[in-house]
């Protein structure tokens, strides 16, 4: 066992961070104070430096314009982006659209590579991946209302979608629709089809307000229907009925780049929280940073943050030696354990900033409205615990009465 | 003893339910969607209704045009009017102007009685408390930069004020500044002064954006200067130096308001989320309600709540029979206890709504952004549970080495 | 509302807490040591001078030789006999022979009262009660493979129990068997059956160790058999096939009893480490007391005991004026958290004792092993969380699919 | 970085698994329900074969006897041993020889190792370690009364200890003993001194009962008085004053083999729990094991173990690299971060036993028992905590204003 990162691997932190602090911290004020799209140009910059740098579009081939990370080496750099909440966005890793990018560079047909991957990966273009529906509970993703069915060399696609996310000037969706109905397997019903925004019948019917907003652009989640929208069958991903399978490949790095976002979140807001706490003066000479029930919680936050940051490298290194599969029980575990450390870690913050943490002078308070959704999306704490449980219970020789 | 509510409050909270039912829940979905000020002559209309009901200011006595209603009943009404955020507003106890009512009506002249009492229980203005300052810890109040100085018959106040809630459209604000600041005692120091909002050198920098919002009128927290502004001196409320004896007169009940607030809302929290919980099938005939973990969450927040009246209520009586100071440790305890327990019950809501409690589509979003606070203001936490720790190690004997 | 208490409760806890102080704690020093058959001559004395003094049996009526206190006076009485873990014994109200005594004194038939409750009241025999079996779960209480089959005039019992509490010494158990199979409800197939220990077939197989010590007397709980017991159907108590039912009765009042002994243990820990705390200096001039993080956890464990009595005695008083089936959610409220408000308070004063906290030194490490299992006996906290939660649930127009 | 376990571990892992199932577990039962000195001819030959085996003295050079293992090494072979209470016993590698042989090794004369350190390689003699004194907080290692005086070739060593575990039968202490009380640093006053049982003098004064048991042997903790207690000069370990510095070096890796230890522990209690689970019908063809509750409490296990091991081999490993003072705040994170987690799984795995988990037919009662003072030994949670938070505020700039 060697927990010694590679110097690569220092390498690569040292040009992220560098690059962190030159374009993209500066820009976190007006995101606290600006709606997204107000935002966009100046990102825009962000990203063609980013690009320009050769930091782009990290996990993806050289030859795409990525950087060819392992899943371990990119978990690291995740961390440093997260540190901010547009990190990923400026290095042109942000969810949903690295996502897409890996479903359509893994299972894309050359013809998609050209006209979705590409520019995807240039950073031209937006994309998203429309999946939950807001009738159906996310938990249990067998369970969905929306239908492709074939009709002549076409899908013709109806149902009711929401949080899709960025789905505002995204180019095109990724739509999860049920196929093959009849299908023995429940998981073998869905297919994942590639849909252009502009398609007739698409309808973005509004940005689901989230905590108090709406959002816009990049930063919003958009309730859809989707009418009689018509696209041909070359759109399919991946074959017909691999839905949740794809689904499956395209969640479990997710759930690494996330967890990691969320380390580099939580030390980002650790900084913060001990900044503020040695400033706060509480009595002459005697700082909230003094406060031994300030200093406990603190190392608490250290100690989980840390047990978070080994665990979720793990789970990276396990995916990158022996498949998704193999992984499967350290990548449940990691999205319940991390998701709870962040909430906590956020919280303390909060509460050692007093009434500051409530404003949008912080950026905690962005974070603890925004990822109080690490707990929900991608699996809940609930699908993910049953699911580690039985895995061990099924080493134990317990086949399980029922979920 | 004897755990029954009196008929006179049975039949009080029947007529409050009712009233809650009929004018304040229709006007909560455009709160989550609207800017208040838009709110104003919904309210406005309800505010009148509730006046007619005879409803209104109900601490106050009935000479003023309140209910004369003691600590313990109105603690009772308070939880009823908690369910909705609109409610204490609509009924003319919303916090300041309730803190502001009950002050000037101890400590007030006859004068300051007509002009300012009057119409705030009339509910024709509204007005604010000036306390916290962005510098200094709110959570060591007599550490406080603003002064208020004698120049002849008047006083001339510089000073710097944050988190001056419902200061935006308020007539007046009652602002603690220095005037004693040689006072043996740092107790003995400040002062509560009365100051129309319109005083030259009053200014309102900016409402603070708090969880995403900067609110506007009622719903607003203002960051405030003061700067050489004069009022005479007949405007002092309560005596030179009394200013902390006054805020502590004031935080008393307005504590047992909160805690009753708060258990209103976890009520209101676990309604939506059970009947949230009964709709959402996760698979055909089983429902979130039928899952044993939400079930035990559930049960535990039901324990929690139950708790937390039972402590408010017998804070309430305590203060009614032998007055604040022997509650001290009762208010103290009520504070971080029934904070803790609705940041719990709201947490869990969220989680048992899935992606939909992330959005604005229910109140919980709301409560879980703007009461983050409770933990916070009127004394955070740790500010909280050392007064009970202190008190304890009194009663054993201990002098206490230092805070 | 009036939460004050009658002045014959404030005169009884006088006397009660003057006799403890005089005649129970005393003995404590010489339990921690000592085996307890070893102490029961001087608690024989100790139980005399608690008869004299009028303060035995209370819960029983006045001609029975009890005090005939209600269930709201018995609980605060119950509370300071907590405070010693010989308490309860002395005053003659332990389990499991106070509830043998309301179930014989509720159900019995005259000859029952003249032979068993008589001399129970007296405190001149004690009992068990033999419920549980090792090989299914007491969570359960319907499964049961103990059976009495009738013969003739006698009912004839084989079976396997455990944790038959006292029966080492006991004059009699109270055994639950199935009696009626083939009964529909399976809650109406057992009944409750008073068995001599001295009847041929009844067995002690061992005291089973208990957390590292297999007991004796009082203090023990034993792994019986019941090989072809014959006893006579009068024998039988409250009739056939309602075992059940009158487990239920017994149990409401005696989660009462346990809860308040509980809280009565948590006060006297809380005493104990707040004075451990004031003498343990960590520093010259500097004692745990003063620790910040040690004074928190002093006000949440006050917080927690303040939280729970109330909702004991308000769970008390609905008995006494609503009965049990009105407050069985209460009841199940209460089980579990004052079971795990016990643990904790239990937990940090050992910590704060430090070394001390783990050695027979204290009684904290004595109630640290045998309190564990209040979250297990009576309804293990899983149970009584299910039932707070489905009668919620069922408010709220909730079926229940399944268990 | 490297997750994978090398070849080399993986084989002794195999190794020690299969000895302990062969030598150790066998003899568990008699562990619960017999005095250890009863043990001691059965552990005899068990550890016989264990240094036949060449397993023993693991961390030790092979010159000496032992296995010559890295720090990272051993702390693998710790998990497996700490599965049984008997393990690092049976394997010549338990507290307090290990510490003991680690001091001699590094720090001790030839003298003192070929008399002392050679034996106890060989596992001839038990030895102990005598810091703690009752009168004063062991979370200060400072501060300290016992005293040894120069005179002629000689120390004369006066004071009084407890918590001087296996002292009962041991060859020789250990002694921490201020030696130079005008030290102007406080850590530069005390000095190691070998001190043989028999000399005059030295005094048992008791084992003290810990959680019910005196105990015997090497389970046992000695109260003990040293009254003029003559050694010679040449007794010293690693210099006068040397004391403190020199605990700090048998601290380090002390701790490392019990988080490890514990660890051992929690996997041996969760397969206890999930054989448990599955085995216990709640109903027909329903287990514990099927409980949602159940499951996500082990889910929550599963990952607080597996956080803590990745952990502690980290600091294992940056002890080995980086030496310790590299590692402090590893070193205290992991001490109360997987006492905790220890702590809570004990804790689940006897709620999930009911009954059961109380009695002594499972080890679980044993380390409830035993192991609550995990948190308490090696410096208590609330020390490591604030080591923790000084280090980090430290490198964010912050002085400290006192402790």
């Amino acid at each position: 066992m060697d927990f010694a990162r590679s110097p690569e691997v220092e390498a690569l932190i040292g040009r992220v961070s560098a690059f962190m602090d030159e374009h993209v911290l500066p820009l976190e004020e007006r995101l606290m104070t600006e709606d997204f799209t107000a935002l966009e140009p100046a990102l825009a910059e962000a990203r063609a430096a980013c690009r320009a740098a050769g930091l782009a579009s990290a996990p993806l081939p050289r030859e795409l314009g990525g950087m060819g990370l392992s899943l371990l080496e990119f978990a690291h750099m995740s961390e440093q982006l997260g540190r901010s909440p547009l990190g990923h966005y400026v290095f042109n890793v942000q969810a949903p659209d690295i996502g897409n990018m890996e479903l359509l560079h893994q299972f894309g047909t050359p013809a998609q590579h050209e006209r979705w991957l590409a520019p995807l990966v240039r950073g031209e273009i937006r994309s998203c991946f429309s999946m939950t529906e807001p009738e159906l509970a996310g938990s249990n993703p067998v369970r969905m209302a929306t239908t492709a069915v074939r009709d002549g060399d076409d899908y013709v696609i109806d149902g009711h979608k929401w949080f899709t996310s960025s789905a505002d000037g995204a180019a095109f969706a990724v739509v999860m629709a049920v196929t093959n109905p009849e299908a023995a397997s429940p998981y073998a019903r869905a297919s994942q089809i590639i849909v252009p925004m502009d398609t007739p019948g698409v309808r973005i019917v509004r940005n689901v307000p989230v905590m108090g907003h709406a959002g816009s652009g990049w930063l919003s989640h958009a309730e859809m229907t989707y009418e009689g929208v018509r696209v041909p069958r070359e759109n399919l991903l991946g074959g017909e009925g691999a839905g949740f399978a794809l689904a499956q490949e395209r969640l479990g790095p997710g759930r690494i780049h996330h967890c990691m976002r969320w380390i580099g979140i939580a030390e980002r807001a650790l900084d913060l929280t001990c900044a503020r706490a040695i400033a706060r003066e509480l009595a002459p000479g005697r700082t909230l940073a003094d406060q031994q029930v300030f200093q406990h919680a603190l190392a608490e936050s250290r100690a989980a943050i840390d047990a978070s940051r080994l665990m979720v490298l793990e789970a990276a290194w396990r995916i990158d030696r022996l498949g998704q599969k193999a992984a499967r029980e350290s990548i449940s575990t990691i999205k319940f354990f991390v998701a709870g450390m962040l909430q906590q870690v956020l919280d303390r913050g909060i509460q050692a900033h007093g009434a500051l943490g409530m404003t949008d002078d912080t950026l905690l308070s962005f974070w603890y409205r925004h990822e109080r959704a690490a707990r929900i999306y991608d699996g809940p704490d609930e699908v993910h615990k049953g699911v580690v449980a039985r895995q061990i219970l099924a080493r134990h020789g317990h086949s399980g009465a029922r979920r």
